[in-house]
Formats: C-alpha cells, sequence, structure tokens
C-alpha cells in the first residue's frame, strides 16, 4: 500500500483521552467451542454486575488485519458497545508511506513501527489481538479460521478459529506478478518491513560482491545495475532514495566502483507517476535524467532470470535482455490467498479485490466489511437507477420533472451517485440545476424521462475507482468506526439519502473519498506535491512540506521521534551500510 | 567475546588525522593467480614513480576479522608502510558489550556497528576490504582461501585466496556447546548481531504465543519460562536486561499473562559474576533474588529438548528437567573450525585457542599473529628457565648472585615473566630485592643456584589466562599494531628485554594485558563495577559511570549519537515490541 499523502484523521485519534473504566475481555477457545469469562474493573463498583451483563449482549466484532485500515477502524471504534477481537500475522501498525526511507537506511525499520497492542491501549483494554494468520473466512457460519505464525518450538495449538457478529476485512492485498516467470524467485518487493529490510542488505551485497577480487569489470557492472520495475510512486520514491544512498554514502565507501553502478526505472506507461499532475511527471523525468537513473517507459518485463531481466519495447515489439545485480519489483497488487477463497465461496470471481457496496459492505455476505487495499466498491451506476430516480423525483406523478423537483431530490443523487458532483466538475457547472439546461444553455421548466435519461447519460462515465493507497485505506477505516458507533442510533434516526430503489432512507451517507493530495519524493532534496485545490509544488520547500506532514502523521510521540532523530542522524552522518 | 570494560586506545585511534596522500590498490585474482597492479594518487606528483616502487617492495599483512582485535589493529596500524587486505564475513565492527541491549531493545542493533570501510576511510586508502570468510590458512605457503558469503544470484568468482607475508588471525571464537545435546538447535547464543536480533524476535514470539485463545495456565507458562544457561557477565546482564524489558514494558502490553512469566538462571559454579568481586558476586544474587530472577547454582545442563531442559544438581546428582519457552547459552566459547584445521596443520591439537608467544605470534609458524578471542598465550615460566637466567645474571660467574648483580637484571626478568610482578604482589613485596631475603626476613649478601631456585619456585602458580575479553581483544590488538609499526626500527634498535636463552635482546617487550576493570550491569538502573585499584562500586551512579563510558568508547560519533539518542528513546517511551 502506498500513500506519500497526507491525512488528518491519525493526530485527532491519537489525542483524545477515554475515560478510565478499563475492561478486559479474555476469549480462551479450546476444544472447538468458544469460551468466554470477563474481568472487569469499574471505577464505578456497583455497576460491575450489570456492565458484565452488557458485555454478554455486546456484538462480536473480529478485524484482520492491522494495516492502514484496520488500525484507522480500530483507533475510531467506540470500544465500550463491542467485543473486538483483531487477528493480524503483525503485531504492529507499519507507516507504510515511509517504507521507501527504510530501504536505503535513510529511516529505520523500528522506527515506522507501533506495536497494535499500544495502539489499542491508549483506548484502555476490551480490545483482543491474535498474532496469526487468517486462513480461512467461512462467511456463511460467520467464522474465521487462524493459524499462529510461531516457530513450533512453543506450546500450544497453532490453529484456532473465531466466531463473529460482525466482520471486518482489512488484510490488504499481496504483490501481483501478472504471472511474469522468474518474478516471485529472483525480484524484491516494497510490501512489507521485512522486504525494505532485505533489500538494504541486498543493497550492500551488491556492492560488497562487486568490490571482491577477481571480477572483471562487465561482472562488477552487472552486480550494480540496479533495476526497479513500475514507475508508480513507490518505485520512483525508491529508486530516488537509492540514488540518494548510492552518491551520498556508498560510493565514498566504494570508490572503486564508483563509475560502475548503474539504476534502471522500468515503466509499461509512456511516462513515470503517471497518476500525477503531467508538471509532476516530466518535473520527475527530467530529475532522473539529471541524475543519471534511466528511465525505460513502454518497456514491459516478460521474464526474470537468476542473472537477467527479458523486456518487451511496446512499440516495436522487440524484446531485450539486462543483466542485473538486483531487481525491486513495484507494480501491481493482487488478492491475497484467503481473499480469493471467499471472493469463490460468494461468487465474485475473477476479481483483483472484494467487490462491496458503497457502505463498504462485501456484496454477496451479511455483516463482513472490507476496507482498503483488499477491497474496491461497487459504485452503482445512475442509468441503472435512472427510472427509479425520476419516479421518486416526481413527486406529483405528472410524467415530468420541474426544477423545483429536481432540486429536491438533488442533494440525494449527489451523496448516492458521487460521479454526478465529478461530472458537474468536469462540465464547470456550479448549479446542479444548471443540469436542466437544453443543448442551447436555456433554461427549462421540466424534462421528461427521455430527456432526463439523456442528460445523465454520461454521468457514469466519471465513475472511477479508488487508488489503492493508505489515505483511501484510514478514511476508510474511520468512516466505518462511526458507522459501527452510530449502528443502533441510525436504526431509528437513518442519516444517509432517499432509498431510490426502496422506501425511506439508507441508514447511513455511503462512504466518500475526500482526497488530500499525495507527494512524490525525488531524492536530492527534491520533492513534487499535488496539494488540495489542484496546486502543484516542486522543490526543496516541498521536501520539507514532506517532512513537516510526515512528522505530524506518524501514529505515537516515539515513532515520530525516532523519523525525526532518523532524519538528523542522516543529515549529520548519513545512512549507515553495515550489513546488518 | 564480552568486555564490559573501558580503554582508552578507542579515542585516541579516533581523533588522529592521517595525511592526505591516498593510494588505492587493487588486488585481482584471475585464473588462480594474485595480479596486483597499483594506482596511486600523491599530492607530490613527482614522488609518484618513486612511490609505486616502493609500494611494490611493502609487506603484504592480511587481516582476518573485524572483531574487537583485528579492528583495534587496523586503527593502530601505520598503513604507509605495508599493503594492507582484510577479510571478514561482517562488513563493520560491532560494539559487542552492548549486545546484551540489543535483545530487549534498550539499544537497536545498527547504533552499535560501524561499516569497517567507514573506519579504515579515516585513515585514508590503502586497506582493502573483502567481505568473505576464510575458510582455510595454509600457513606453509602463506596462504589464505577465502569464501564469499553472498546469494548465488550474483556474479563473480565466490572463492579466492590471497598470498600473504604476515597474517594477524583475529577472527574471535564460537559458542561451546561442550557437545550437549540439543544445544545447537533448540538454543540462542549471544555472540553476533543477528543472534540478539532473533532474541529479541523470540522473546515477543512468546508472549504472543502465550496470548494465544486455547492455552492452558501451565501452556502459558511454558512459553513464558526464559532460561539462561551460564551466570557470567554476559549472562547476568541478558538476565538484567530481559528483565527489565518484562517488567518496564512487556506486561503493560500483556498484563493478562503478567504472573506467569519466569526468568531462571542456571550457573555451574557457586555463585553467579565468579570472575568478579565477591562483594559483587552477592550484590547481584541478592538483587536477583529480589526481582523474582530464580538463580540455580550447581548447576550443569545435560541435554535440551524442544520443550525441556534437563540438568544435574552438581551436588546431589539429581537430574531434573524444567519446560521452557525461550533458552539462551550463554557458556563457553571454542575455536572456530577454520582455526581447529589451523591447529591441526601446525601440531597444536586439542586446545581452545591458538597458542601464540608472549609477542602473540603463533607458535609453530612463521609471521603469523593471533589476537584476541582465537589466541591464548602460552606464558614462558621462570622455571624453565631458571638456570638461564642465573647464568646471565651472575656476570662474574661466580656461581653465586649478590643483590647487585640480582637487581641488574630484575627489570628484564619482571618483563619477561609477569608472573613475577603478580608474585610479588600477592606476597605484598614492594621491593625485588626482598625476594633474596632468607626465611627469617633477613638480607643475605649473595644466593647460590638451588638457593635461587627455591626462592623462584612458586613464581609460576602467579601465571594465569586472559579473559576473552574485548578490552584484552583491543589491546592485542594495539600493542601488535606497534609492533609492525616500529618493525624495522627495532630490528637495529630492540627495545625488548634480555634474551636469557639466547644473546642480545628481544626485539620488543612482550605483550602486557592492563586491565582497567569491568561492568556488571544488573538491570533497574543498578550496575556494579570493578574499577582499578580494586575498588568496588555498585548502585545508580555506577549505572551512570556505566552510560558515561559506554558513550564515550562508541567507535564513531554516528554510533554515540544513536546510543545516547536509544538510551533517551528507552527513557521517554520504552522498549518497542514490535515483530520485526
Amino acid at each position: 500500500m502506498k500513500g506519500s499523502s497526507f491525512f488528518s484523521w491519525a493526530s485527532r485519534a491519537l489525542h483524545s483521552h477515554p475515560a478510565f473504566t478499563k475492561v478486559f475481555v479474555v476469549f480462551t477457545v479450546s476444544t472447538g467451542s468458544l469460551l468466554t469469562y470477563s474481568e472487569s474493573k469499574s471505577d464505578h463498583g456497583t455497576e460491575n454486575d450489570e456492565s458484565s451483563k452488557t458485555e454478554a449482549k455486546k456484538k462480536r466484532v473480529v478485524v484482520l488485519g492491522t494495516g492502514w485500515a484496520g488500525t484507522s477502524f480500530l483507533k475510531g471504534l467506540d470500544i465500550s458497545s463491542f467485543d473486538v477481537q483483531v487477528v493480524s500475522p503483525r503485531n504492529y501498525f507499519a507507516f507504510t508511506p515511509l517504507l521507501p526511507s527504510v530501504t536505503c537506511g535513510t529511516v529505520e525499520a523500528r522506527s515506522i513501527v507501533e506495536p497494535i497492542r499500544k495502539i489499542m491501549k491508549k483506548k484502555h483494554g476490551e480490545i483482543q489481538f491474535w498474532e496469526a494468520e487468517c486462513v480461512k473466512i467461512d462467511a456463511a457460519n460467520k467464522k474465521v479460521f487462524c493459524r499462529s505464525n510461531h516457530d513450533t518450538d512453543l506450546v500450544g495449538n497453532d490453529e484456532f478459529f473465531l466466531e463473529y457478529d460482525y466482520l471486518v476485512i482489512s488484510l490488504g492485498a499481496q504483490v501481483n506478478t501478472f504471472n511474469t516467470s522468474g518474478v516471485m524467485e529472483h525480484c524484491h518487493f516494497l510490501k512489507e518491513i521485512e522486504d525494505a529490510q532485505k533489500i538494504r542488505r541486498s543493497i550492500v551485497d551488491c556492492f560488497e560482491k562487486a568490490s571482491l577480487p577477481g571480477l572483471s569489470n562487465e561482472e562488477m557492472r552487472t552486480n550494480l545495475h540496479f533495476v526497479i520495475v513500475g514507475g508508480g510512486p513507490t518505485g520512483v520514491e525508491f529508486a530516488a532514495e537509492l540514488h540518494d544512498f548510492i552518491t551520498e554514502d556508498l560510493i565514498r565507501l566504494y570508490p572503486m566502483v564508483k563509475d560502475l553502478v548503474k539504476i534502471t526505472l522500468i515503466q509499461s506507461g509512456d511516462h513515470i507517476l503517471n497518476t500525477f499532475d503531467e508538471r509532476i511527471s516530466s518535473f520527475a523525468e527530467k530529475k532522473f535524467q539529471r541524475d543519471g537513473i534511466e528511465v525505460q517507459t513502454g518497456c514491459r518485463v516478460v521474464s526474470v532470470s537468476d542473472r537477467e531481466i527479458k523486456m518487451k519495447l511496446k512499440s516495436k515489439g522487440e524484446i531485450s535482455s539486462i543483466p542485473y545485480g538486483m531487481v525491486v519489483w513495484s507494480t501491481g497488487i493482487g488478492a491475497r490467498p484467503v481473499i480469493k477463497d471467499l471472493m469463490e465461496q460468494i461468487g465474485q470471481t475473477n476479481r483483483r479485490a472484494l467487490a462491496t457496496d458503497e457502505w463498504l459492505r462485501v456484496l454477496g455476505c451479511d455483516n463482513v466489511y472490507a476496507i482498503g487495499d483488499c477491497a474496491t466498491i461497487n459504485q452503482r451506476k445512475v442509468m441503472e437507477d435512472i427510472s427509479l430516480i425520476f419516479e421518486v423525483a416526481d413527486k406529483d406523478n405528472s410524467g415530468t420533472l420541474t426544477v423545483k423537483e429536481f432540486q429536491d431530490v438533488i442533494e440525494d443523487i449527489l451523496i448516492r451517485y458521487p460521479q454526478v458532483d465529478l461530472y458537474l466538475k468536469s462540465k464547470h457547472l456550479r448549479n446542479v440545476a444548471d443540469l436542466l439546461k437544453d443543448s442551447q444553455g436555456n433554461d427549462r421548466e421540466e424534462v421528461d424521462i427521455e430527456e432526463f435519461k439523456s442528460l445523465l447519460s454520461h454521468v457514469d462515465s466519471k465513475m472511477k475507482s479508488l487508488p489503492a493507497t493508505a489515505q483511501v485505506a484510514a478514511q476508510q477505516g474511520a468512516y466505518l468506526a462511526r458507522c459501527f458507533n452510530h449502528m443502533e442510533d441510525c436504526k431509528t434516526k437513518p442519516e444517509g439519502p432517499l432509498r431510490f430503489r426502496e422506501s425511506g432512507h439508507h441508514q447511513f451517507r455511503p462512504f466518500q473519498y475526500k482526497h488530500f493530495g499525495q507527494f512524490a519524493p525525488l531524492g536530492g532534496e527534491q520533492t513534487a506535491a499535488e496539494l488540495p485545490g489542484d496546486w502543484v509544488s516542486m522543490g526543496q520547500s516541498t521536501q520539507w512540506l514532506w517532512y513537516s506532514v510526515y512528522a505530524s502523521k506518524q501514529v505515537s510521540w516515539r515513532t515520530r521521534f525516532l523519523v525525526m532523530s532518523d532524519w538528523t542522524r542522516r543529515f549529520l552522518f548519513g545512512r549507515d551500510s553495515s550489513r546488518i
């Protein structure tokens, strides 16, 4: 998950001070059945019995994963209303946007992780964490099966299952090799902390191996050829970090191989950073050119062997091979096996991720939610509901829609179908009623169903799926937590828009993503950024903005202290190249 | 190698500013023969040719290992006089006395390592470093065979050999399991950086596994039973660190297992820290008792299985088994395979370490030196040379030794046989001539050979071998560097003592170890220390002395900054328990 981005939830959630009531609920699974006992410490002793009874009725929420989405959900959740259990093979949350910095030791791995138990502790008890991997989700029977990932010398069952009333899937994604042969075996990835640590060791290996006696210049060049596949934000940031690491630190210690090092970035599209503004993309390409980083655009990798990477130039169809020392594969994400298995169970086959509705509920199961990289929202099309919308809007059943009638429902339409808003913006229409204007731009009193359909016919073309970023995941987690917190209230007082297909209102407003912008660090204290309001900023001042935003967004004061101390250390002493 | 100790060489060597002449010598081994070419950059262009010629004649020094001994040697060596090549599987120097702190995250691994190339860079060029393991030493042909330890995806030969004129072996030692079954498979060790990192992960694993659903109390207790074998400084310091980690950090995050954790320290001797002053040993035992750390003295481990550790109570011969979650084996050191192989070649079998003479030259080969944990000094006994000493001292060949004659050689005797000095101290004799007093304490004019023998007969009982500590290793490295630097001068102007077995003087004074004291951190901000002058200090003020000494002894400003920043971080935020 990549997110050179900035959001406001983290600091808000961080500084909240929950009440002092501490309740510990311990779940014990043995011989297949779930036994529950609770130990409750309350400041109000007399409430003890009562609160125990309330707890017995609490709905069980199981959260899978402790990445951006899961952690954000947990932070936002009012845990006094639920029995919460969290399952993750990693007992920490990692600030993944700084992973590229970890690969080169600009920031230490330890500085961007925070134990999930510590994050949960700020909520004063009540959440159970199991360090295990979810291996199967049985949505029909509301169970998840888990396997602990500890070595076998320790005693106890390695497998257990949990029953849930609500399941929140926030398992993230795994790398997608697009079935390119050799990628799994020979490439590095950049998704987990361990990946970044391996890359760091591997970079030093390449330099040490190139420095050994007996190598020809050609062999040294091969070992010192670093290839990055994927010109997205992660790949570009890694290339930039690597270039800095080499020019600022490594060549001082390995002066004899100075002129033999090469970095190549392979991008299948025509430009790197193609999800960014064109100006940023071109700024990055020029910067890389000056730095001597070779950017090969329009190239698709066809296979990777132990020594060579084979690629096809899309325009000419030519296939060429280049020898390499290290390859980092930083393109594409795919579904994890456990997600694929669930998708098969619920008839969602051949998808990259779990489909949810606009309320993040997994389509085809009950009480299962999916957030973050493992999910995509299936946005309902306006055209699918166009007749129903017309019917609901046409209050007097006149067969035509007046401006007034349209204005009465437009708010609901905008909330229910966010593509309408995007369409308006793309047409530079300020007032929604302007939609009803005729082709000459004159106001119309009313429109009939056919005219209505034709007016909205292009709206759905503005639908777009959300990027797989930390920013999206965190917002989804926070949104879902809010829904959970208001679940009871909103049953009686729904706060969502009109239901066009049925009567009444939706219980909640659908999830709506708010893009706060995106950073693209380019090395040498240069960063590009897309800021809110389509503002583009590039250069050293943006790098300082990046430092301050990333420091402020840290999950704890500890990691904030560490990250800032790492940056200081890098300024003073450079990056360490000890092979540990 | 353990060395809670303080020495002065590090900072001295650090702040020296070598000249600006840079000379790069690149060795290339191909098809089995060693080709050498040199590329020389000099501030004095005209000297180029001359200096190249001088270089061609430079003696080749190969240094094996980059631990305390090797690094200290490299720092002290005047590299303008030698072609220096360094071989080590680790491209960094590690400040091993802080390893126990790394196991619990009090200090990060990265904070106690410094790339050897960076240390060497301060000497301005000329040293070659090969990241490889020495697999065979061929002392007869003056060659060492090396194997690179990189993954096989990188190109180039994995094996090569180097020829030397002088070989400095500073390979350290490996753990000694005393052939106890199961130790290699199931125990953790505490010798390398990787060991400390593994222990840290393993501690968290024990807590996470104990917290999983479905475990009985008994199973939880087993997983949370930490056993340390060996009551020496390393074992004790690790036990103390672990206790602090658990009580100060872990039980806050794992409150449900609070009462199930146990630490057991197994010591074969009657007391822990038995190389220290008795007061320290007893202080430590009392502190551990208060902390709830169980100390089992007089116990020998007989085997370790995947779940249990079996031990024998020496006094009763009883064998008992205890289940464990994690065992750290921190007792005994043995020779590495490559050292064992060399020992066989030169007829030094059945030894723990390479035997050297008092000048650190390996007995039985030419121009091979061994320093640090891989070596022990075979101190020459006075009684072996007693007749020769008498003969040399008896200048007038009168058959008797006068006080004057004895006084003329006593300095040389004290230098050549340091046990004499230790003997004098043990007898509280201030004046060496007092040795010649008769049993009633009356001065004698002269002694004959038999009286002389009898007077010195107990001197050799005071011989003792040096401990395997960082302090000894560092002093040996510095001593040997000085010998190398003065090799030419001292050929003509020997600075050593009289040769009693031959004529003339020894080229150098023998190595003499100077003990600067030793620290034993005991946790909870309590440290015990043996300071120079047999001064014993214990408590919190000693902990602060420990902080300042360890900070000042760091190998670079970078590690000093990092270690101090780690301590601050620990004070502010505690230790991190993320399982990375």
